[in-house]
């Protein structure tokens, strides 16, 4: 049957459910859900078990709209109208997918009104239904962007939505016996190297394209993942691409599926949404910096913002006719996730760790990993070789704490080269509690770079940190990311006067491999002095100055600047890394339940993946695979 | 460059090089060829240096042909004018490929001439190259139909054989340092399985399909490779077709190919490219028979012979920017080859046994184990189980005399249902040679089926027999073929006689596992005598009624024939595949030369590629790979 029969029919099939009086205007599919409009949606909402039973019924994610949507101009008049200036609205925000208007306030209670009064009002008057929040305590620039593009995209959005709905909702063309029933694993890039992740999931109905990052640090053809050949070109095919989290080894080259054709849905955490847009913007600006053509504009990341799917983890999406996806936490970053597929109505299931941490952090929970089904686990392996093993975080902050120490007392400054993302807020969070603590003196620390608006986002989506920190900061009311000791460098001025100011201090900047952005500023001026030190806490990939100043250059030629002279003290403090170690990987493939039949090891090191896949196989007696780019594997 | 503009180049370069008074008129690309048009073909053929020189200076194959070819109907009466009525001519063909005209006589004598005049006069008066042949023993139906659809087809084809010279040397895309090289083998069928090879080939460059055969016993979607998947389809997108042999496992669905859009070239041997037209016509017979729809017509057929670029043995030929082709013999049936790939101007060496006889067998020469240079081998594994040893060939013709003489002596008839290429063959040589040898005694073998059709050709292609038997035929003048013994049963009358008369004889037809075919008319009829035997000689497939009456049933229900009752002895005779047993497969993998890198185990059930690999594995520390169905390996 044609999806817009099938339409018509449950129309008429819900109108019959419902309770005498109420009238179901329309049913259509909207990406992934099926949305019922209304005049009457309070009766809906009064009758929960109504949704319930027809969700059951019908075996589709039901939402219930008003069928009216008041004009979003208009509702934003209405709603600053309503609201009484005390509550300080700093943001309306209209999504129009589910039809909610987030109202971000100083003082949510006000927005609330006694017993819900205001935004009962807000409903009656503007068919909208609204949500308080506390405004971030940080301002996201990015946040604030990606809303703003929704915003101008409204119409485009419902458009885009109802034909995706529709392509998901399609019949199955191969639902005879005679057909062979087949699903396929491509490897695009990311295999016995680390970056350019890249997988395709493929049966004879579908296709998804699992990520799509650039190789950091190659140039040309090799940087990116291979997309020219005919399993995934061209991108007009792709039912879905997913994306597992923000950094550009996985996000890169997303915006570039759209310059291609690719016009279908970009399934994320709204986490990953918003990172992601921050460092594709960013990784636009070094291409231009750095006079190298960027394969794309702003355009397409804005495309790559409309056709985002938020998805929260768990939620249990049909991507395809015969495809489920869901994510879980993965614990690398915020908004990470692992994605899990259900195949065939769970013929067979199938997950990708993405980046993988699998303790806890300051930030996050550890991975997930329990699944209802799995029978083939794609894993990271950038730690997976026998000797990577990293101190626990506790010994790590214990050596952080210590030379930070040695440094203060003589006087000197720190800087420490970190990533925007992930590793500079596990290392605000530690050194924020090494001064509360009195482990370490009390001193300014400086944040320059991207880390203060990744910090800002991290505050915006607490929903992902892991319960210590989200009871820190809502029940006993403490935000360390506030902490009055850290400052934000965001002039040239404020730059210099730290670095020449007399006080110790310490200076978190990026970029995290010292290849560029205002960690070299501080390099060029603090290396002279022997009281200073510059500490490592990340992977420094071989050709960054990172690398060459970790290995023992005591004189680094950097560009137009000359040749700087390194007399500062160069210290590398491990076991900050947002990837399992060797360790934790075992313990994944041991405690994921169920045992899968089948794990292939990915992004890393080719003598990484092929040891730590024979090592699994070995221990665990699993059936490996450390697979090599541009391979497909037979998964049923 | 553009082609055409190369061919202009080619053109200035080649009239600098060839001697005074002589003109190029016209260089073309033509299929894998570069043909040299000039009015004074002879001082070419004179100055035989002069097309060496040419050939080694501009690295290509160069044929040198007449820049006026008669008009074949003129040339044809022109030949029959010329040549003495004596000379009892039986076939000219025109090869517009070649520019040769060959002259098929009872006396080729005659048609060449004292001292080659009458060759002579023909080429001045016609300009076609001549060639004069023995008109083969056996007439063949199909060599007939084969040359007619050439001839008729002779503008399409002088047409299709430019443009695929093109494409064959086509600039390549990828020169530029930056881009990533690679080469891909996708497993489209034939994994784990017998039946429907079907392997693709891919470079950056290009795609090349190797087989197409169906799945004999399978219905549906199951009984064709996977061709409606994006590394195949549109096939339009593919450089070339590779055909090992002529059996319809591997060749059934080329045609099919046609039928959905493939326009370029099929390379094979003339052997295969003749058989193969038969098996395939007689494919559509019983689908026709069966009432199923075939998949394609006759029409399809034709195509695929005009699309036919026929390669000899060591034929070293380009395919595509980036790949050469060399077929080598593979011991299997007539014309059966062993596919030699050489990418990238040797960077990396495949070699696809397609099926495999390691052995020397009366009709051919062991398969060819010995390659320029070879980095992967994919190999079959009909008989690669660690229990598939068979007799010698020696011991089965032992034994097959020894239930035939057990049979004749008791005056009943030996009935051998047999596959009409090979395995038919390689019986007649052994019956013939056992009565010639007092072996056993004297009496009628008839033959029925495409049994005689399929010898036919043996004896028109005797360049491909191994050296003892073509000694026999062309040195000792004793054709084996023609030996007074073997009788063709054509009719229904004569099969009724054969069936009737008192006298012992054997009866060797077809279908090889009694599925259909004559030999169930005379299984019918002869069942019932306890005289009577039936010998296999062949695999017997699951579902057969071969299959149920070599494994003891004594009532068979034959369709509409009902019930036969089964009183005459049933005898199994191995030894007679044309299959390497383990033990020629283990000694082909390590007498092979030079040692692969990587040994791929496929056409074989399961646990026997998975067997073979993992025995290679263990006795030669090559890295083996079984794969499955639908599988991308990387090769480089």
């Amino acid at each position: 049957m044609q999806v817009e029969d099938r339409l018509k029919e449950l129309k008429v099939t819900i109108n019959k459910k419902v309770p005498r009086g109420v009238t179901v205007t329309d049913v259509e599919f909207e990406g992934p859900e099926m949305v019922i409009y209304t005049d009457d949606p309070k009766r809906f909402a009064e009758d929960h078990d109504l949704i319930k039973t027809l969700a059951r019924d019908l075996r589709k994610r039901i939402v219930v709209r008003p069928n009216i949507l008041g004009d979003t101009e208009e509702a934003y008049d209405m709603i600053k109208a309503v609201v009484p200036e005390t509550a300080g609205i700093t943001d309306i925000f209209f999504d129009t997918d589910t039809g909610e208007v987030l109202i971000e306030a100083e003082k949510p209670g006000v927005v609330i009104g006694k017993n819900g009064s205001t935004l009962r009002d807000i409903t009656m008057k503007t068919g909208w239904t609204p949500k308080a929040a506390r405004t971030p305590p940080i301002p996201s620039v990015t946040i604030k962007q990606v809303r703003q593009y929704l915003r101008e995209s409204r119409d485009e959005r419902k458009e885009f939505l109802r034909r995706c709905g529709k392509r998901i909702h399609r019949d199955s063309i191969y639902t005879g016996r005679d057909h062979d029933q087949w699903l396929r694993m491509t490897t695009l890039g990311c295999c016995r190297q680390v970056g350019r992740a890249a997988f395709l999931l493929s049966t004879p109905e579908s296709k998804v394209l699992i990520d799509c990052g650039e190789s950091p640090g190659a140039t040309g053809a090799a940087s990116s993942p291979y997309l020219n050949v005919p399993e995934i070109y061209p991108f007009n095919n792709l039912d879905a691409v997913v994306l597992t989290h923000a950094h550009l080894d996985h996000s890169a080259f997303i915006p570039l599926l759209f310059r291609y054709g690719y016009d279908g849905p970009v399934y994320t955490t709204p986490a990953t949404r918003d990172l992601a847009t921050m460092l594709q913007l960013d990784y636009l600006d070094v291409n231009n910096k750095e006079d190298r053509a960027p394969p794309y504009s702003s355009n397409e990341i804005r495309e790559f913002v409309k056709h985002t799917i938020a998805l929260g983890y768990g939620d249990v999406t049909d991507i395809a006719p015969d495809m489920k996806l869901t994510l879980h936490n993965a614990g690398h970053i915020l908004g990470s996730a692992i994605a899990h597929f259900n195949v065939g109505n769970g013929v067979y299931n199938v997950a990708f760790t993405g980046d993988l941490f699998y303790g806890k952090s300051r930030l996050f929970n550890p991975a997930v990993s329990q699944f209802p089904r799995l029978e083939s686990l794609i894993i990271e392996s950038t730690y997976g070789g026998s000797d990577d093993f990293s101190p626990s975080r506790v010994e790590a902050e214990e050596r952080l704490y210590e030379v930070i120490n040695e440094t203060l007392g003589r006087g000197g400054k720190v800087l420490i080269p970190a990533f925007a993302v992930g590793r500079s807020q596990e290392l605000m969070l530690a050194i924020e509690e090494g001064m509360r603590n009195n482990r370490i003196p009390k001193c300014k620390v400086y944040l320059d770079g991207m880390i203060k608006e990744a910090t800002a986002m991290h505050t915006a989506y607490p929903e992902y940190l892991n319960t210590d920190l989200r009871n820190l900061i809502f029940r006993d009311n403490y935000n360390p990311f506030l902490a009055e000791c850290f400052e934000q460098v965001d002039s040239y001025d404020k730059r210099q006067q730290v670095i020449f100011s007399e006080d110790p201090c310490v200076i978190i900047s990026t970029s995290g491999m010292m290849n560029g952005g205002p960690v070299i500023e501080y390099l060029s001026n603090l290396a002279e002095s022997p009281k200073n030190m510059i500490i490592f806490v990340g992977y420094q990939a071989e050709g960054t100055y990172g690398r060459r100043i970790q290995k023992g250059w005591r004189e680094v030629p950097i560009g137009k600047r000359g040749t700087i002279v390194i007399n500062m003290e160069i210290q590398t403090v491990e076991g900050f890394s947002g990837h399992a170690d060797r360790k934790q990987l075992m313990n994944y493939v041991q405690y994921v339940q169920p045992k899968p039949e089948r794990v292939f090891t990915i992004h890393g090191e080719e003598s990484k993946t092929i040891d730590f896949a024979s090592s699994i196989y070995k221990k665990f007696h699993i059936q490996t695979v450390s697979p090599q780019n541009l391979e497909t594997y037979r998964l049923v």
